[in-house]
């Protein structure tokens, strides 16, 4: 039985061969949209077939950037089955962030139920090859139409899936980084630790500028002193120095990253010590200096892992090959990540 | 004869009493569209009914923020004459912001076509009430349909129109001003200095916690030490010290409003000194304490100015008159900021 109202497709579209999905290119047949006033909250919650929307054009979003979004993933395992993975952090991390913007948080268990549903109505599009899966976007908008500076009245939540393959098409291998000392991507007391749609809005042109000399990704330092680490393009940072492992804390300024929790646990259930500290670039380049620098990587949507002196490191191979074993359920999973659709 | 398609409604709407407006809350009869891609350039230029636009649930707007606006004003003069206020300006400003969202800059004399033929048009919607205008929002967002972080491919820009009262009901009146010292609304090396979406979602929770306590705007200061005044609310901010104008100067991180610029203009017409300048909150205060600090105000897209110690202080009260009276064609326009439609 269904949680929602439900109108199946009358027109599946073909689905695209899994060899070449590329990232956020192709979405599945239906996709959940719900509505929230203030005087109703949340109602008229359905899953539709994937078409556009229709906005007025004073709707706030197009005005004010009263937006968010989460990016999560269902996973087809090696045994066929089709599960979720940390949909309950994701769903918890959206109705977190939801307030900064002045915007009603979705109720994590609608989330989870909302996306339990769409991926089991499309669960053909989960596809099996590996490293592809089903991407799950959900987002949230103003859609209260009126001009003037105040949060909206009227919200759109709304749910769309997309068959994916590796985020980075290049896989794992090591890159160039740009270290960015001129633009910002959030400072403290900004929207940094939420995922707003105005931070990828401010980080776009410093990205294009790193790209075009060359470079793959922008390293992210902080907006005060442009001194201390941030992020990496949008994934988390972390270092090994001395066989620890390092990454900035949270602050404000950056995204409590979801992998970057899954390195984080891992990390401490094979006893690496783990440090959440403030790490400036100069005691970055003094540590590749002296040689204690040993591995860095990003955590982010694509698991890539940005690698030290052109291999792979040891903890980041072991990192990237235990998230990805549980996510296709060919290792255990023992933190309960994993939500069978 | 039209420089682009018009399609006119068939049913054109009710227009709203002029005595109770208000603010972006009703919308004349057309509005203003065109498309940009990379293979087209700009295209598909129209004027068609006011009505809702179709977006990919995907479409970049609603994900990751690449839209910004600009807002100005149709004034009814005595002679019953329709004329835009520095829509040249305005214009340019759009086009010299866009590249920093890495969007496509809306050629300004295309958007100057486009506005004063909008306007022309839907002139019955200019209202003829003292303080009623016409306000004209032209808004450029993505609307290519696509998740990854990069700069969209496909553009939408259009402009739509809203007859409005005073922006602050409340008039020309002092205020309480809250000064935020946790939240930011945009650092150096952020978007401060473009009029795009994400300083409004940035800015939204501190000002809803300000006027929860009851304070009618924020006072934003900077985000490296909390210590040097940017904008107030929406508005840039203007001091007077001993005679002489000052204002902080655009670094970045402020945005460079046209009111600030007429403020300017007309202070240095009459002989005042006026002086960009970094400004400490602490200067202010001792400058208030030393009995030096003569007005305060905002310069904003409703020209309302704070004022100092509850009455309207001598220079912003002309300054105030001034613009309105040009505005309004009751004075001379000496500078060609007014544009007959």
């Amino acid at each position: 039985m269904s949680h929602f109202d439900v109108q199946l497709t009358q027109s599946p579209r073909p689905r695209p061969a899994e060899n070449a999905l590329g990232f956020g290119k192709h979405f599945a047949d239906h996709m959940f949209v719900a509505e929230w006033t203030s005087q109703r909250g949340w109602h008229d919650a359905r899953i539709v077939p994937y078409g556009p929307m229709s906005f007025d054009p004073a709707a706030s979003v197009l005005h004010y950037g009263q937006a968010m979004f989460e990016g999560m993933k269902a996973f087809r395992g090696a045994d066929g089955k089709v599960r979720l993975f940390r949909v309950e952090r994701h769903s918890r991390r959206m109705a977190e962030g939801a307030p900064r913007l002045c915007m009603p948080p979705p109720d994590p268990e609608m989330m989870q139920q909302a996306i339990t549903e769409l991926v089991r109505i499309d669960s053909a599009w989960v596809p099996s090859s590996p490293g592809t899966a089903l991407y799950i976007r959900p987002t949230l908008v103003a859609s209260e139409a009126f001009l003037g500076v105040r949060p909206a009245d009227h919200y759109t939540y709304f749910i769309i899936t997309s068959p994916v393959g590796a985020y980075y098409e290049a896989g794992v291998k090591p890159v160039k980084i740009w270290v960015e000392r001129s633009f910002v991507r959030a400072p403290q007391g900004g929207l940094g630790a939420v995922k707003a749609s105005a931070n990828y809005a401010a980080s776009l042109l410093a990205a294009e500028n790193a790209r075009k000399a060359g470079y793959a990704q922008v390293l992210w330092l902080d907006a005060a002193e442009h001194k201390w680490l941030e992020e990496v393009g949008t994934m988390n940072l972390v270092l090994k120095i001395r066989g620890e492992l390092v990454t900035p804390p949270l602050q404000g300024s950056i995204l409590a990253g979801v992998t970057r929790d899954c390195v984080m646990t891992l990390a401490r259930d094979w006893g690496m010590k783990v440090v959440e500290r403030p790490i400036s670039l100069d005691e970055v380049v003094a540590a590749h200096r002296d040689g204690s620098l040993e591995e860095v990587f990003g955590t982010g949507p694509g698991d890539r892992l940005v690698i030290h002196d052109g291999v792979i490191g040891e903890t980041a191979k072991r990192l990237y090959d235990e998230i990805t074993g549980i996510q296709y359920a060919t290792r255990p999973d023992p933190h309960g990540w994993l939500t069978e659709v």
